[in-house]
């Protein structure tokens, strides 16, 4: 059995990765670290969760590395930062849910995280990326930074288009749309139920550090492929799940017919990337309900000859494929597990 | 007293023509037409209304044109191409919510409404616009097209660049999310609540005839303002209100302070235009919950100058300055009567 | 025109007083008080709200009483009994919305209110009651203590059948339904977007002290027709609205025709009660969707003759027939206007 | 492996069955049948799931006998006891989910269903029970008949009480609260997205067949210990999840303390139950959130002094334990597997 360490059990993505390691055959918890919620036991923090094997919530000391093989950090990117320097050559490995060291391009990284001081050593050292694309890299490494939830999806989404056709995107804008858990359980007025139930609330209109997130990868990953991308986020009144729409200006031809195929053979062995027609079922898809609950990016592309341009569209519950079931994922790669273990539950829907 | 029938009695926006007609001192309600809900009386239709003076709904014949002054139209679009052709000239206001006559554009009409053939006499008669932009020309018209309900949020949204300050937009991206009262009431499987409840329903994701409409407006109101103009629509788990996001790329140097200044000028003396900066307000907005139930369009412009677009948003009340409340604006117009008339209800919020 | 101060601004109340007010054609908007919210503008606390006049929240000082006729507190019980105090004999009028002064019995009063500290001298001058019970005791009534939401619903609901028809209830059961907005704007945990959109939450499973109220109020009124009245409180996913439940039984012989004419008869001339068929729409009813927005309580009786019980449902929207709305209408009716002033505004529905 | 077979693949329960016996280690999906729906995959019918093996829904014929193993029937009551009647002695096992086999008495079936002609022979082989109280009879049980959703939570809630501590329960008085997916995919208006967003329904308000199931059960497992019980029910905006509360008089002397221990003593060993405080999370619970997606059922037990009775709430997923987790449940405890095999997936939550 591996075993696993949850830091930051008391938000939405520790919940989650308790709730996740609990159904692994071959995780095991054995540490649940945080500060505020200190002596707690899961099920008060989560009221849907059944206590594990008398665990409570702990401080997090040093000597937390000889109890873990892999430790979660489900902490704010400060946080984050300051404990993956502490265990960074103590565990075998950690994976990062935060945003710390998910943007490689220094200037782009202090543009977007102004108040997480760039450990360059560090940072170069953690590897970054949706699993579906960097699986080979995963195999050894010590140190992961887990895309955010909306790059997970947009990135997903465009991959094949600049990884797998090779073009050149020259305008994207993407419009994200996400329920309330991504904010996190903070008390903030505006994320009362009041005030969130009946939104259509554009909390970020203009900008958004997940578009500088998966520009910085995609260009990395093959230069001159991504000319312009801007973004802007809405929140809506769904708890879970977000749908990220891409919307493609190229230059270059594109055959309508070809792109579906470009997509099916690009994810083509990778169980948890749906590629789905958009009038596949009674609903109109991708939706995240339609995978609720389970490690599902649901992806979808159409051509809009009269508008000139590609839509892409993913779908993800922000605290499985976005969160803690990515982690769970890039655990299996990295400990050698088939990639699907502990992860076959499917979607609850509908919910 | 002005004299209003309203046909199409059991939709959404039938219902909420006769709250508006019922709360309006000006108005009488004299007439309810309909043919599957011949009979029945509007309380029995819509579980809010009280009824009004023993009307029942009743089939539509000629005579109906004795009773009215303004005869409203919230029927299909085919329904609403014959009955404007049956009462034309025969009472003093026609106001039709449907789609039938309001695109201009011969070729543009036949592409998006296939199956509503165009009576050019009758088309080119029809006043089309939203009331804020055409205000002088419905004093004496007789019929009257009412944009459709994203339509008239695009429109207010834009024409402050085109018609204020005569910018070009070269590029045009429209993502619109609106409330499930946007489909009417049929039975359709995917909009029974356990699928639309969770939804991020791409319901529309490459192309909308609302966007046809809106460019098609604002291309006649000053030519070459609009390059391209392209749309996606998707449902959220609201019920009413809808959001449009307009992401504008334009060559044309744009300076962020005048840019606000310009949508305030431009609809000075507008009071159901609300121009909000997007932080006044303890939630971010513009947002439909804090317009809904009322006659209001919230509009917000920014720049997001790394994005090197413009984005506008705008936010109403679908069934209601989308629909009936600007049905009843029109009618103030046309009637002379002050545009505010039975329209001062303030947004019920937070619901 | 009758000068109307709120105090207690930034609340749900409050802005719902505001937005009532400002509809109104015989009051006038002329004090917003408030403490952690002093300097705000009403549109920055209650997003749908326009500004009324220039008018920001300002701190309750003395003179506050030269600028108002009527003194509307939505604050906690504690603040209105203190503000009751300062303010009783220097205005006209005062309107209060807490739980201060509803209960008369004092031993009750200090079970279910143990840190407001009752004053008898000042708590026997204040009216309390539904307005349709005691409409004409408000008539020059200084001092109004308004019921509490559920209090409304259920005394709205049993008195028909202690008051009309003079039956004796042996076991009332009451099980109450509330949307969120009836916990207050406050910052809990449990009250956020994600903890709330999906909950039915036995918040107050085995006692309320609404009940008390009710049973005091009723028992006062005709002493000896309520035997025991146990009450359960339950939060689900809506905003506004409530729907209780009363479970009746009685020793004493009930016709089921005779049962809903009695009903119609003891609301007979009141326009917002509204006695309504179970089945009389296309949805069940009562059901708070349909008052939304509007005064109207809308209650339902049945016979349920296996279960040898009668059903009494009544629904309402808390913040207005169940808050500011009775708040209006207890002031129309203090001050002569019509019952119905300002308040004819239709249900928004569906919404 | 067990081959199972699902019938009415196209209904929520259906497919609930689906993504259970999909997750399960040791159950193989061998037939999908249906009528309306023959000829689709799973995926078309439930956007959430994944096609499997290639299964399409088929008509239902003789021979599908051969196929299964066990043959579950989420089809309506008749369709379920013509079924049953076709296949009773051609396959191991058949678990009925419908209506039609629950009821004992023949006069209380009649009444409740008196459009499922009532076969004797057949009525008297079906087990009937929830299993963690009839679990010894079920181990080789060829016809089984599921308890319906409310009547699950009921039953299990009241169980302790009567069987436990053998009370003598004189009046109970039921309210269920319950999502929509309980009323599976019919197209009513009702159920339409806009009518069931913001509704308190109360869709059987003096009486429901649950109860007489759940009366019958009781007094069957012990006769004496239940007077009079009455149910109302309500459909509250969520999807999934129900809440039942049962206010219970009794004249025998209860004890506070000794009230949870003997819940918690009585469903000692059952996995599926968790006996909970009211207080012991974040939110108050039992609160069907906590239990989306998984088959536990949370009780918890109050006694209100005042009151005079005792509080029973019981929370379950209706589509899981109050549907097709529960169906699975029986069939692990059918065919000798561990109770909870397949059964592990932990509660989605918050979604």
């Amino acid at each position: 059995m591996i075993r696993a360490g949850v830091v930051g059990a008391s938000g939405f993505a520790g919940g989650e990765l308790i709730r996740l390691i609990t159904q692994h055959p071959g995780l095991e918890l054995t540490f649940l670290g945080g500060s505020s919620s200190a002596g707690r036991r899961p099920s008060e923090l989560h009221p849907g969760l059944r206590d594990n094997r008398g665990l409570t919530v702990q401080p997090v000391t040093e000597d937390v590395a000889d109890r873990v093989d892999v430790l979660f950090l489900a902490t704010p990117a400060p946080v984050s930062a300051e404990l993956s320097s502490l265990f960074a050559d103590r565990v075998p490995a950690i994976v990062d849910l935060s945003g710390a060291f998910r943007i490689r391009t220094p200037e782009l990284h202090d543009r977007w995280y102004p108040k997480v001081e760039r450990r360059s050593d560090l940072a170069d050292r953690f590897v970054y990326g949706v699993p579906e694309l960097i699986g080979d890299r995963l195999k050894d490494a010590a140190l992961i930074s887990l895309p955010g939830c909306y790059a997970t999806a947009i990135t997903l989404g465009l991959a094949p288009l600049t990884l797998g056709l090779g073009l050149r995107l020259k305008t994207v804008v993407v419009d994200g749309k996400s329920g309330s858990s991504g904010g996190g359980v903070q008390l903030r007025t505006s994320d009362l139920h009041p005030f969130r139930a009946g939104a259509i609330a554009p909390y970020s209109p203009a900008g958004h550090r997940h578009a500088a997130e998966v520009g910085d990868f995609l260009e990395r990953s093959r230069p001159g492929t991504i000319g312009s991308l801007s973004m802007s986020a809405y929140g809506v009144p769904n708890v879970r799940g977000l749908l990220t729409s891409s919307y493609v200006f190229t230059d270059e031809e594109v055959d309508r017919r070809e792109l579906n195929r470009a997509y099916l053979r690009f994810y083509k062995g990778h169980p948890f990337v749906r590629v789905r027609r958009h009038d596949e079922t009674l609903i109109p898809v991708p939706d995240p309900q339609a995978v609720l609950g389970s490690n599902y990016a649901d992806v979808t592309v159409l051509l809009d000859e009269e508008g000139g341009r590609i839509v892409v569209l993913a779908a993800l519950d922000n605290l499985v494929k976005g969160a803690a079931g990515q982690a769970v994922q890039v655990t299996n790669l990295r400990f050698g597990l088939p990639e699907e273990t502990g992860l076959t539950q499917q979607p609850v829907m509908p919910a």
